[in-house]
């Protein structure tokens, strides 16, 4: 933990985009390693438009907007965007950092978007990633196959809905941080992702870091605040 | 499926006890195959021996009292039960059936009452149990070392607390019938076994059938519909 | 149950579709007696189309695709269907079994794809169906009326939706498997289905299996479970 | 409905208790026609002991005391009541009105006590009632048995927990007033009564009045409302 | 209460539609005083159509359709109903009966569909009724103005939304039944009507019967079964 | 609003008590106008009386220690508090300022500790209170008595339970700041006061300021921050 | 508090539009210092011209209608309001008051829709306001660099989602009243704005007030109450 | 991570204790790098004492056992643990890893067994603690001030209940993992915890990990899985 108080803060720390409506955090990176990113649901396509012009006008941070709608994606799309997953897109990644890649895993096949999100942020990050999909333990050996391929791993993101087993089952065979990510997969009592967050912060195995539900932006910080340490 | 209307019902279906206030399906076993059961809890010691003692005195049915309190268990101790574990009191068991066992798997020794109550119930009914404790999947081994163990069963009971994700891998295994039982088993995020049955509910596992909360009794009773179709 | 652990899985139990997305357990058959079914709600009509293709490809077992929207059913009607019923398609049905068939009960119209995913998985697992529809117990001269029209059965899937009384009925008066599916059907307290699953797990009467909210799949498969005990 | 409004209300209609802590509405019964009754939990036995004492010093109409504990219920035994059943204590009865009475059944003998409560009300305000108790619908006969009994009544009350599946298969044979108690009793996923309450709140068999859980006060309410019609 | 058992029901009561996915329960008049009605909403137009023709061959009972959508009203006029009021569309009225009317009292104008879908049923079964709306107590006077203009009725349906508290301030005002009827109307905290249920149920006020989120139709059978005791 | 930053905080504004498991925040009157409270449920005895005897060392400002238990309030007993009411303890009572009362108006007897946490609280800043209890809205004359007698006040606390009809009520009928505070009284479906909080949260009158379940502590802060405007 | 009860309501009160569906209080700017507002969410855009209309016809008091749609802010745009942001317009303004503005802090850009129903109804009753959006403490020398920048106000709007920590930090800092707003905006475990509506209720803060979600006319009506004390 | 599959476990991996109720992990260590903990509630004097004799002989990896009641507590002491804390207690700790140590912070004085169990686990894994008690940021310099003091440390643990602030604002100021505890603490409507774990989960702060209501020991296991990274 390195520790930096707002009596540090000064006028470059805050950023105001257009009339006033939007304040960047300019300075996040510089307290706590992880640059701001921006949260484009609710927001207009001008308004998106405008923070990111800004953003790349200022620095060299890393930029990266999730939850984007076709009509909002259209329109970065003419701000040559790095990399476009799903509804994530980034801009000025780091360098690839010399660490051990972070395995995501997924339960399922509709996890995705969820898994591009996380995915994205990280290499936005210069954190090296592993995908592995569709390894859910109703068959076990999907995952028990998965497993060795991955080799030495940063941390492990295990993103699962319905039922969220695979974390726990992960959580008794790897060491290394575990951040459990519940999704919104599933019908029957899934609850639109309550039940997968309930069960990883349930979980009988121990030390699973969870976040919210969908939240692969979240868990990639998580991931990058582990290895952050070293 | 063996169907019998109300049409049938004559005198001898309803046995009314005390002044009124219980009256017994006797005819339960010949309508469903199985005896109706007597729940203690919310009853007084006096309601609850007046009930077993017109039990034992009209038939040879099998009787199971659950969620006996210690009171009510010392006063049932006068009627010399046939069997007494945690807080489930049996009499009069039927003769044991030429059937493979029920496999009765708990994720964690704070499960016990609910086996008990689940496994004496079988029992009264003449159905063999095979118990098998602590083995959660937080160890996955403790699992896999004990199926083999098992041999043939005829239906598998999983009686699991907290994020309950034993039976989604047990469902992800095995053959034959599985039920689920939910228990209150866990903190943290556990709600009293919400998050287990939610889980059971939702599992990424085809064909779990699952009963109510620390519902031993009626997990029992699922089995004993699948045995009884033989 | 005829169990097999992980350890006898080969590199056959996994079949990758497309880029990794995808990681079917084709194996499943053999542990567990229910073959893999797709869930095409969040997945792409291509997604859906490659799956079902691979499978197809591979081997004879039944495909059973549920919740498909309008797209994706005009998508797979050019890879001839056995079967199409509301949202559920199927390839492959195993020869009919002898065995007494399933009695699929629900309590209105308005729960009628819930029936047909339950009736045409039953089917393609080779498994006769009795349908029997708009028995609730509001008018319970219509259940009764019905129940000795079905005659010998080998397990009875009691689908309804609203405060779902109609399985604690039923529970009181056949014997063998009974599994209630509660539905999203109903208003005013119905929750989307949530009273009708509290209700089924609360009932009074002994024995119910239940499987999640509109799980008209995971009925079928509770009730495949129980048959194959045979 | 006779309607008689605020600018009506003279001084008489409040009296107050005590050092101000309790004010009467003593003006209740001649505005809708029910007396006002006392809540004992959550008051000391000083409390209902002063607030009763100055009732029947006032006015001779019916008092009711509800959810008394044994602490008070010895206090108030002093004060000669006119009938003691469960945690319910009432006064002043009014002389038996010439109505048909009204039909208390209940689900089970756990109910008991929410039985006594809405059968007090009702006599202390002259209401003839009819109880059939342990009538659930797991055993069907039990109900269809006990219905020709009772011959003309007012109104039903059906005091349920569990699933409260009850209700339903009442009010689809039976016409006139039916009211809905759902209680606490049950367990597995009976959530303390909200599960018997969202029942009766969904139900598919038209006009069930419900009230809150266990509130056997109110549902005698509701039927003197109904009755008080004539 | 008249009381007619399952044992009664003839071939008659049983009215099966199309290819025996509606089961109309057209002897439901006979039993309970309160003709069968149907909820279009999850029914196709078609089904929908196929009912109403079916019903209006069959008898003269009062038909009435609830939720009907655009599509459904269109085709549904066709059959020249007697009455539209938004989403009820009824048949077949009763004869005007000789009872003082139904006071049909709402909170808002919000409230409007669910006031409509109580008077039109109301109406169908021979029930005057008088509507006041926007009588919410955020303006008491409102309500107090309102009240002396009704003169004598047979019972009162208070249909609110939001925090809900007129039910409250009605019932300790007026004698006779009162019906209260959450509605979905409100935000800030109204949880889709669920906090407008929840308030009901714990009135202060002795004697309110408490319906479905929205169901008018419910308030309506209430109704319909208190004046039927005369 | 006088706002008052970090950066002006020095040594003083942190008082640390015992071993450092507690950090006074004894500059928080300076900043907010708010003395610190000791909410003593959770605290051993002996914490609660080490916090008590450091302040009352420390400085004049006026002390409230809540939701004292027995063994507490005997022990504070000797540190001669300035007020005990219910389960509030307070010493050092600000002089009484030139302000109109607050008015805590109750809905039932049951409300009246919540009702004494917020009378002390205001006594202690100096505050002026009058208190009502016992006027819930199901006997509305009962407000409307007691409103003329209160004459100007500053602010307006309704302390309401069950479905916390009155502040709706109040709301529409009087002016200046209205605070909501419901309680845990009630039963039925009050849900341990969640009701009574949705109810208030929904209104349909505007402008009622809401805190939490049983928070008379801080409906009082609400009244002193209004009425430290002057 | 200057209350004014019914008694004096006279047939001015009430102003009936159309026929009869509305029923506007007119009276209420008298009783209560806030004149009535127009929700226009379940509202035809008849509805609301017309009661627009009827207002703007009979009196100069501010009109405030929320929630507009675009269709029904078509329309009333030919009725010249004084005041258009986001889904408020308004009408009719007070002149401005001579008070110190209110402060109206936003989390997030997101939240711009609340903050406008906030800022606008506050201007139609001459409140003058300041908003500061965007100042969340996930950076916190945002927050602290602008509350230094408001000077003195009347009162403060905190209106947040996600987690809702900033009103606990701003109340911590600042005097005088502090009217919280949950949102709606936030994703992962924020359930449409619950997650901070509790936040609030629960503060460790002293005497935030808390309003409904998205409840931005409810927190100006809070501040417009605080602010008539003067 | 070092992965180790179940095709590695051999017999000593599980250890049965008693008569087959406790299924020992004692190959947990080797796996994930975290030994075994005992979860005292629930369990017998007996069956603790049992497992904690059974390890003890085993080996000497560190032995956790978290909410002991008094009676286990007493028991226990007979067995010379290295440390009691709370309810937690510690026999073998690994000697003091060469690491920055862990931070602890909580919001308030209560929190206290919490972060004594956080604390006592990570003693035990060797890892060196910090902790500062009682910095809630509604008195922000509290929090402020601490962290300045902390120096280097390897990750923070943030233990907090009611709305859990604290976490959102030290995330937005400090880098490296960061882990929040939400505790039961905290009345209004902190909902037992639910509030501060919805908060964590939902805030606007990047990258917090979170853990179960109360998991003190669960947060110990994240920070270990971090600072094993090394």
């Amino acid at each position: 933990m390195t520790q930096s108080g707002p009596a540090e803060a000064n006028n470059d720390a805050i950023h105001v985009v257009g009339d006033g409506e939007t304040r960047l955090d300019v300075d996040r990176t510089r307290r706590i390693g992880i640059p701001e990113a921006i949260y484009a649901q609710g927001k207009t396509t001008a308004q998106v438009l405008d923070i990111v012009t800004a953003l790349l006008e200022r620095n060299n941070d890393p930029i990266v907007v999730t939850r984007v709608n076709p009509d909002q994606a259209a329109a970065l799309a003419d701000l040559n965007p790095q990399l476009t997953a799903s509804s994530t897109i980034t801009w000025n990644h780091w360098p690839q950092r010399d660490v051990a890649p972070v395995a995501v895993l997924s339960g399922g096949t509709s996890d995705q978007p969820v898994v591009d999100e996380c995915r994205a942020t990280l290499l936005a990050m210069g954190v090296p990633v592993e995908v592995r999909t569709d390894v859910g333990v109703a068959g076990i050996h999907r995952l028990l196959d998965v497993l060795p391929q991955l080799g030495e791993t940063s941390a492990t993101v295990a993103v699962a809905g319905m039922e969220a087993s695979m974390p726990t089952v992960l959580a008794g065979l790897v060491s290394g941080p575990i951040i459990g990510v519940p999704t919104s997969t599933g019908y029957g009592a899934s609850l639109e992702g309550v039940t997968a967050l309930l069960s990883m912060l349930s979980s009988c195995a121990p030390g699973i870091a969870v976040v919210g539900i969908d939240n692969g932006y979240g868990a990639a910080c998580v991931a990058a605040r582990a290895i952050g340490l070293r």
